[in-house]
């Protein structure tokens, strides 16, 4: 992008076109680079169907293009104007009891519903007809955090298009059939027409349907964005396309979305009630540049400090702000932007805070943003560097739909959560990490980390097999390799794809009780939690044992020397590697003009940290890129420091 | 009044006839000297439509007649009979997610249905005919608690009904897309037809929206009553109408039915399991005073033992029932009756307490109902004295309404509780209060308290400020005049409406954190809890500081010097002035009889209280009216003496 | 049935048909003398309406009549195959708010709907046809755990039956008004056709109401039970017929299905985790075998390990599988059968454990599967002895579903939880029991324990009087005798039925606070909790009163010599008896084989029973039926030892 690029949501539809002026004005002050433009106008510019007034937009534009700021150009279609559910309220989604969602919000549409996307489609292709040329569109900005509030949708016209999804994927009942296991209950069907989205059941529903109807659904929203994309690209087949994931979305995949964009794009709010906000950020940012194969993402949300739709909703204290902009950026976003540039006085968003609060520009608020805008300004060289981890973690979309149903051994299994144990110590240890799907090359990987994959091809643990016989280290946790791609065991022993290559067979699990944990002792003692396993050894040693319980005395952590590599079991839920105390995070991104080392200290007291060679601070508190390297650096509480390695 | 009533709901189509001898006979026992009748004899009266069968019920009123009992006529229309939802299914609620709520309950009618109140109007007005000359008849008791299980119904009639309101009230969809920020997500209107009422979205609704349909549906409920009323104003010109009304009872504004009830009447059930329930009864009796501004009222229904709708329902201990209903008279009240009379053995109520119980007459409950009903009979005197406070609080129901909705800086903020907060103080220093709605004359008060009034029109804020300026003293605490009558915010500086009288800008609401507390420091120490602010001097001082926390150092109370008067602003939860330690209340009532102290004992063991001068104890523990005055009173647990002052 | 039998649910379908010589093999390994077939199999025998495909079928049940295992054949219409629901979508039932339960999982039909009883009985016939003379046939499985998941629907179809039902039992609205008490509330019907269904009413729903629906919808599934046995007693008048009940299952009553089945059938889940697990399957088990007049019963399904339908699913430990199986012979079963022979890769149980595991046979599952089908393979003698109990429970589920509605002085009552606590004193003092419904013959019993049984006819009142009169021991607990069989009060103080026998009037009940809890003093020392009550003695003397709290003084347990016996009376929550520490239970089975004495180690450590007399040890741990008679005995940890005394 030739800079970090640095600005927020737009949306001057809510002010009198003479408060633009000023608006134009302060974002040089503040350093806003680029903006995003449109994304909730469908209703203003369409006010009735087929009738368009565009006119007041084009001078939105013209007047940011004046001023240098680049436009990243929503399609609008976020949610649909009165007009279009009055005329057709088929389009409203339906909850799984058949319950309407109304109009008052935002994306109530069915994800499936062709009059949506046909209206959708229309409206888009007249913006990419007037706009497509104009000097100020950097790139398109596709719907909005699809799926935020219309995930799944169990509606009539939703269940005619999964039949249709359904025949396409199995071509035959028949197929259908063996791959769900309807024999199961009776619930063979006799043909497609028979089958439903997995609605309000009396008891517990076909797993593999809704492992299906996730799939589904998740499909039917990458359809929407596609027939926006395909509109664009007809008439603009230059412009990058993107659109803004929320962080750990289950219902949207953000791997198999990838593929589709050119740059990805993630909303981020932290809570600054949390005192672990920085770690989740830091598994959202891993997920989200390793969905684009390593390259610079925008980070597309965030706010400039309180959020309003929390249950208690903290400002960011001073310099958090800055500190966790500079973090997306240490771990390789390339823009850092917010929601929203001002603040509005009504809608549900009024108590968001915004880069111009209610009270104004003399607010500490203000000041923090244009700060940070002036120093993201100062060093365009870190665009396009990247971070190189050795680390990989493998993370599932369906193996997360299908592990988090019912009738499971534990419904304690929550697989963001198990993600971000085993996150953390490399974060807190200063060893980066890819998050990669289980179909990625991991060959450029020393270590790969497989943190409860409970749905596992044979091919798949055939491949971290090779890996680990090719010198390849592996870290297998609990309940990983149990099911196929339709939610159908693997016999004869579990992990039944990973038991050659873990030397052992889990015979039974042992879920823990409610708050339940074991001891564990050996070679790496420590405790164990929310679940255990009775483990047969075939090869592999016992580095832990389980100290007490029915267990006691069996292993709970294993280790296989396999081929060239090793392979490491954790049978139950524990810390996998112990992380540093610090809180502060290392980081480094590599590009054209070198290495850069990003320090960042989310703690709240000062850490002084020695270098491993010196080299010249190029920003962040205290950095004086004049003055020559430096040996060690003392980062203030929030503090940011950049170095060139 | 001409004496303080005492009574209950008389419903004696649940027993044979021939019960009814005993009835009258034990009501003249108990000191019966008013009823409540037929509040639900809809179905018995008119078993079909338009066939009446008033015989038995006229014998009814007949008979009170000749035992000299007053009747308050209730006009039976509070739960509509089977045959008129069988016709007309319509009639029945709905809830937000467009599900039915079904007879087999009471109160199954949309409040926006024209079959429903044109069934009423014609039952109201057979009633009126029939009875309107009665010498039984006291007074009119039109429906029964509005809105207590059918306050919003969502429904297609609800809908038509809202729009043709939101026509009168705004005139143009211009208008109404200005008043509800509609640019905001898309939700611009393009004409009335396209509006619903807020019925479950995918995400936070429209709260401009969710605002003007509690409004519309509070309007609704009081159109209900205003079609009887106007049917018994045509036949009875002069017969007082009433209705009673829930305590602290969200969706029905006691203000702005207050004009158009002759008397005001309240239903209040303590749980004698809650040691604060006197206080919870204090306010709400304050309400209700003050709502009729300050004339004597009713306290229609309360338990004369337990309920039978809670989790727990616990008796009321000896001597309590007694004491609750003194508190009433003390606080204005010159009727108290009960829910109900006799018993029932089937339906919903049935293990609800009765002045008769399951048991009869030989037990505590009739026998402390009797001696009640006797020693009211004894003080004449009391009916229509007055309190005369001299300090008022602020309270909104559209405030509350505003206040209380979701995607707010927090959700722990509760308007009843910080009601009941701040009146609590004054209750328990023995320092009546009103409370009033913002619109009301202010001028007679010397301490204007306004709790979290976070609707503010700008004139309210000036009169408040030209209120502190001719000297009053005016308290206010946090997220107060923040938003206007659309719920839009005030830009430039919370709280704008206020900022000139408190001296003061508030920049950035720092909510605290789920039970979380802040010391504070300064000339008054203490701690805050739920919220905290940024507050900047302009003019005020610091009183308090916060303590700890991203705040520290900066000022939690203040104080400015205004005019000729004083005005304090609480920018954190906690309590605004010292309580007495005693749990005695001392409150005294004012009439053309003279000045009454009345002195209640809410704790568990005796109190003395020494009184400013010697005066006569008229009634109540070791009372005795014609010994002559006494210096100082010894209260028992529970205890009551009234004294002329 | 001449020995103990053991096996389990066989569902071969899910299989190709060559696992089934391997499945016979290991079925005689384990010991299988019994299997359950085809529960689930309906849309595999008819994939078309009217078009069967049995052959499959038939092969199954010729192969196991090779083997000598027995087939208790279930009529396989738990769960309707999709082209029922696609054809006929009124036959999905509907929740009380009118959302339909959707097809998916199982059980999804009305019980009221004539179009699935009538498809149900064409299966049926067409089963009792081709196999009502099969060799392997044993007994019918009729359904499977009937409302289990479908317990009560509010459809119209089903409004339409509880009409149909009404007038039957009432024969005129009037009747059915004054049943209900429709005076209350405005609820007086005009005609049958105004009767619903308690759906979802703005508030308390009418008790009479709701206790009727919960008789109709229990009968409405009776009638599903009855259609299918008359079409099989047609064909086949002379095999047994049966359905697996669900332990203490609210809605349907065990009692009154009884006398329709020829044998008795049980589930039960032990939950490894509550370390009660027992007690409430010695509950459960008594409360079957006492419905079936003490005959022997099948256990027809446990499960070998875990399930999969808790929050957690702990295996059974080593030893507990064995154990709690033999606690069903000791209490009567004579049939030990699981779910399911062999773990499925799919569905929504594939993680409940089975006979044969994931695993396979190398397993701890299977081994101990195997072992105990073996050693039960080696006590015919133990069919068909029963125990003998001296006392009785009364239970009685028409006063469970008026007890636990809404509206009543606590919601804390829990009638299963309530009855386990006077059962489990008993269980622990080795003093076996029945558990019956109120109208059994009680002559027999030297004592009678009435917990909570609210519901309480005049006659039984009487009965329970007479029971004293001619020397039996009473005890009767609190809220007991209070209604009638419409819920309608006993009036004259409580309870009524009871207070000549009793000797006392309860005035008023006095729930307690939530976690309150009472110290009791006298001669019977404790606390109580729950609820407590203002007793007022008329003959019977206190044994304990209430320590603390309102009623302190007052009587809490009372004691009354009538006639020739004795009763009891508690007016609060306490243990009734004290129970034994040791976790040993203790009980006799006896028939023409003898008395055998069943010892049970549900504790972790090793017991020594020293016994009344030496007696051989027919089998268990460390027992030789050679060896003699012993007068002692060391139960292991989970140990089992029965005897001939």
């Amino acid at each position: 992008m030739g800079r970090i690029h640095f600005g927020g949501d737009y949306n001057p539809e809510h002010w009198p076109e003479e408060v633009r002026a000023e608006d134009i004005r302060l974002m040089k002050e503040a350093g806003v680079s680029m903006v995003t433009a449109g994304i909730f106008s469908w209703a203003l510019v369409e006010p009735a169907p087929d009738e368009y007034d565009f006119d007041w937009f084009g001078r939105v534009l013209d007047d940011l293009h004046g001023a240098g700021i680049r436009v990243c150009l929503a399609t609008m279609t976020a949610s649909p104007p009165p007009w279009l559910t009055e005329r057709h309220p088929e389009v409203l989604p339906q909850d799984a009891d058949g319950v309407r969602r109304w109009p008052g919000s935002r994306q109530h549409f069915c994800p499936s519903s062709p009059v949506y996307r046909e209206r959708a489609v229309r409206l888009v292709t007249e913006l990419a007809t007037r706009y497509g040329t104009h000097p100020a569109l950097d790139s398109w900005h596709i719907g909005n955090e699809y799926g935020c509030s219309n995930p799944r949708c169990y509606c009539d016209v939703s269940a005619a298009d999964f039949r249709r999804w359904l025949r396409e994927r199995y071509g035959s009942v028949e197929a259908l059939n063996a791959a769900w296991a309807t024999t199961f209950w009776s619930q063979r069907y006799g043909t497609f027409e028979q089958v439903l989205p997995p609605r309000t059941a009396p008891t517990h529903p076909n797993p593999a349907q809704v492992l299906d109807y996730a799939r589904f659904c998740d499909d039917a929203l990458l359809r929407c964005y596609l027939a926006e994309k395909e509109a664009l690209r007809r008439i603009t087949p230059d412009v990058p396309v993107t659109t803004n994931h929320m962080p750990m979305h289950k219902p949207v995949d953000p791997y198999s979305w990838a593929v589709h964009e050119d740059v990805q794009a993630l909303d981020f709010y932290q809570d600054p009630y949390d005192p672990e906000t920085h770690l989740g950020a830091a598994l959202a940012f891993d997920v989200t540049r390793s969905a684009g194969g390593g390259r610079p993402w925008m980070l597309m949300e965030q706010a400039p400090s309180a959020v309003n739709w929390r249950a208690r909703n903290s400002p960011k204290p001073p310099g958090t702000m800055r500190l966790w902009s500079w973090q997306a950026v240490a771990q390789g976003a390339d823009a850092v932007l917010y929601f929203q540039w001002r603040a509005t006085p009504g809608g549900a968003e009024k108590f968001h805070s915004a880069m111009v609060p209610h009270a104004g520009t003399d607010t500490r608020i203000f000041r923090e943003v244009s700060a940070l805008g002036r120093e993201l300004g100062t060093v365009p060289q870190l665009a396009g560097a990247r971070p190189r981890p050795e680390v990989a973690l493998l993370a599932d979309w369906h193996s997360w739909w299908a592990l988090e149903q019912g009738s499971h051994p534990s419904g304690d299994l929550d697989f963001a959560e198990t993600l971000r144990r085993h996150h953390r110590p490399f974060f807190e240890a200063g060893v980066e990490c890819d998050v990669v799907p289980p179909d990625r090359d991991l060959s450029a990987y020393r270590l790969v980390v497989v943190p409860n994959l409970y749905l596992m091809s044979t091919e798949t643990g055939a491949r971290l097999t090779e890996f680990v016989r090719a010198g390849g280290h592996l870290l297998v946790s609990y309940f990983t390799g149990i099911s196929d791609d339709c939610d159908r065991v693997h016999l004869g022993g579990y992990p039944a794809p990973l038991r050659e290559v873990l030397g052992l067979r889990v015979e039974e699990f042992w879920p823990l009780a409610e708050g339940q944990s074991l001891p564990l002792t050996g070679a790496l003692a420590g405790s164990g939690d929310l679940w255990s396993e009775a483990i047969d050894l075939e090869g592999a040693e016992a580095v832990s044992v389980f100290g007490a319980g029915e267990l006691a005395g069996r292993p709970a952590l294993t280790r296989h020397a396999y081929g060239d590599g090793v392979a490491w079991y954790a049978g139950t839920g524990s810390r996998v590697l112990p992380g540093l105390p610090a809180g502060v995070q290392a980081t480094v991104r590599g590009g054209a003009d070198g290495r850069f080392l990003f320090l960042l200290n989310h703690g709240t007291s000062t850490a002084t940290v020695t270098l491993p060679e010196p080299m010249p601070a190029l920003a962040g508190d205290g950095a004086d890129p004049g003055a020559g390297p430096v040996s060690s650096v003392d980062l203030p509480a929030r503090g940011v420091v950049v170095l060139q390695s």
